[in-house]
């Protein structure tokens, strides 16, 4: 029998064998969900067609429910601990995706994660959410009128009740299993995710609505505890178990995980253009050692980080085939693709850094912050 | 050295050596606060003078600030996991004490604690919450205008914003200390104590004000952690470490531990008359072996239950003192001394029970009961 794979959602070690994770824990290829979709009157987004979002487990009953007419919303949330980056991107664009299709979207800003479990002076976090986080998914696209953006501290007794009660449905082995050896803090903020994810449900949170939480792989033993909560909460409340999405994160620049830690592993949506260019210009490629041999050979795209980033971010579906084709055949080097590559992102975050002004006053004032 | 006296709240080991204890962890007598205590208008309670009331830690600070006219307030936590008895008094009398004081009274309601370490079906803690201690409490003469119950599900974000951000504040290797091994229930359900007795400083719950929290000796443990957690929440937010005092627990009527999961160890307030006669006829007195043994030798109210009764409930000083002369001397025998407990309890009994039901509307009106 196979040996578990074992992932760490506070860990680093990143999850390279997605097929066996889909075959272990019961996720389904996202190709399965693609006629109800259409049913649904929905596209398959860019992420989806590329194979960035890669598997999902009970997204076919969220998209039936939609079908049906009932409410369906989207869950995330982002940790304030750092600066907003292109791996941000990846899951904002997918909430602007189902933000068209219909879905109420829901972001957690988890202010008491990055305090107990990143140790960030509270106030900063506080400030960096808004400004940061906040602000940069307006600037992307986000309506901040349907979307509702909070504080974990800061969400209403039902949500806090969740917390408290679901302390009681889990035993310490199980979070060990997942979590490694248990601290306050762990348990803490592992129970607030899981009640961040299901309090949407709720009668005193606008009402029940099917809810699919889009999430990196990393994440999935969150997922797995908060289903197992779900279930176990009858005789309480009813609660139903999330459908989630899984994607594949984005590299960072050096070919290695993309964290705002490491700044030249990653370009920030509010980088100075010509701190942006360098970033991109010394990427990781997947290059040849010379250009002789690259012309003769052809690059590698699965092995290069700029490739990412037109995949991820820049290109539409036939410009990133002609990419492909072209380094495959050694008809474009490297150079010539990172400008290319430049000549689209230098549109973007300048559009995106001219919205961004206005997008920080509109942050602050649809916000509850926490007082402390 | 001498070790550690291990204290575990919610073991059922009794703390036998309340003066090691004292020593230990630097509990001071609690005659110590005397000449504070009439500095501020206040004379000893029954209680502090029966040495029942043995020790306190910070008293004398909170009378410090009550002679300065600064507020003062009492917090106290009753999990509703089984009927309202005598043991439970103790706690509300000292309420009623405090209160007449000019003290605010906060009363926790563990409904939180009752499902998850105790496992309560949820809307039975609910109702034994309402039912058993806030009407209990108010039947007893508890002002509920001058009183804040809550449910610890209920209580409003910047309560749970404590909560989660001590969890960022105390190791697994100090709550193993104080609690043994760890669980998810164990860690909400010791975080969820610190936040009932810290956040009554809160400027959102009425604002600043000094806390005594009265407990038995086996709940110091919470009160360390407490104290520890307060003086930690610098630079985000500034609290006070609570003061409290420390009183003996009443012995149930076999000798041993009082508990509501051994109704003939304990009367409770809305037993039948004749249900807490004969247990009270029943209950393990200091008596002798025989009638003339007992004239020769005496009784040893130190070791009887009904002795008990009447020092935490029935009598006065001087009747008291008179029943512990009669007794030590031989002059009156147990039969007679439990006849004499049971009429002041009949009296104590049907004056509480008449007012029980109008006491059980009053509690229903005044809590905001959660709705799952």
């Amino acid at each position: 029998m196979a040996e578990e794979p074992r992932i760490d959602p506070w860990g680093t070690v990143e999850v390279k064998d997605y097929k066996r994770l889909m075959e272990v824990f019961g996720i389904k290829p996202i190709n399965t969900i693609l006629p109800l979709l259409e049913k649904a009157g929905m596209k398959p987004s860019a992420y989806m067609r590329r194979g960035i979002i890669f598997g999902h487990r009970d997204m076919d009953r969220v998209l039936e429910a939609k079908i049906r007419g009932e409410p369906v919303a989207v869950l995330t949330g982002f940790m304030p601990s750092g600066r907003f980056h292109f791996g941000h991107k990846l899951t904002v664009d997918q909430l602007i995706y189902y933000q068209n299709s219909g879905f109420k979207i829901f972001v957690a800003l988890a202010d008491a994660e990055a305090v107990i479990v990143r140790r960030i002076p509270r106030r900063e976090a506080i400030r960096i959410a808004v400004e940061e986080y906040v602000a940069n998914m307006i600037a992307l696209g986000l309506d901040p009128d349907k979307t509702e953006f909070y504080f974990q501290t800061n969400r209403g007794a039902p949500y806090y009740r969740l917390l408290q009660l679901f302390a009681g449905k889990v035993t310490a082995a199980e979070m060990e299993a997942i979590y490694g050896d248990l601290t306050p803090a762990k348990v803490m903020a592992a129970l607030t995710q899981a009640a961040d994810i299901l309090h949407v449900e709720l009668e005193e949170y606008g009402g029940y609505k099917h809810v699919v939480v889009p999430v990196g792989a990393d994440q999935d033993p969150h997922l797995r505890l908060t289903r197992d909560l779900a279930d176990r909460m009858g005789g309480i409340i009813s609660l139903e178990r999330p459908a989630s999405t899984y994607h594949k994160m984005q590299r960072g620049l050096d070919g290695v995980k993309m964290s705002s830690s490491r700044p030249d592993s990653t370009i920030f949506l509010t980088d100075p253009l010509n701190e942006a260019k360098r970033k991109l210009m010394k990427a990781l490629t997947g290059g040849r050692a010379t250009a002789e041999e690259q012309r003769r050979l052809g690059g590698v795209p699965e092995s290069c980080t700029v490739y990412d980033m037109h995949m991820y971010h820049l290109m539409g579906d036939e410009e990133l085939a002609k990419i492909y084709r072209d380094c495959r055949s050694g008809a474009m080097l490297c150079g010539e693709c990172k400008l290319l590559a430049w000549s689209k992102m230098k549109d973007l975050l300048e559009r995106h850094q001219q919205r961004l002004e206005e997008a920080r006053e509109v942050a602050w004032s649809i916000v509850d912050a926490p007082r402390f």
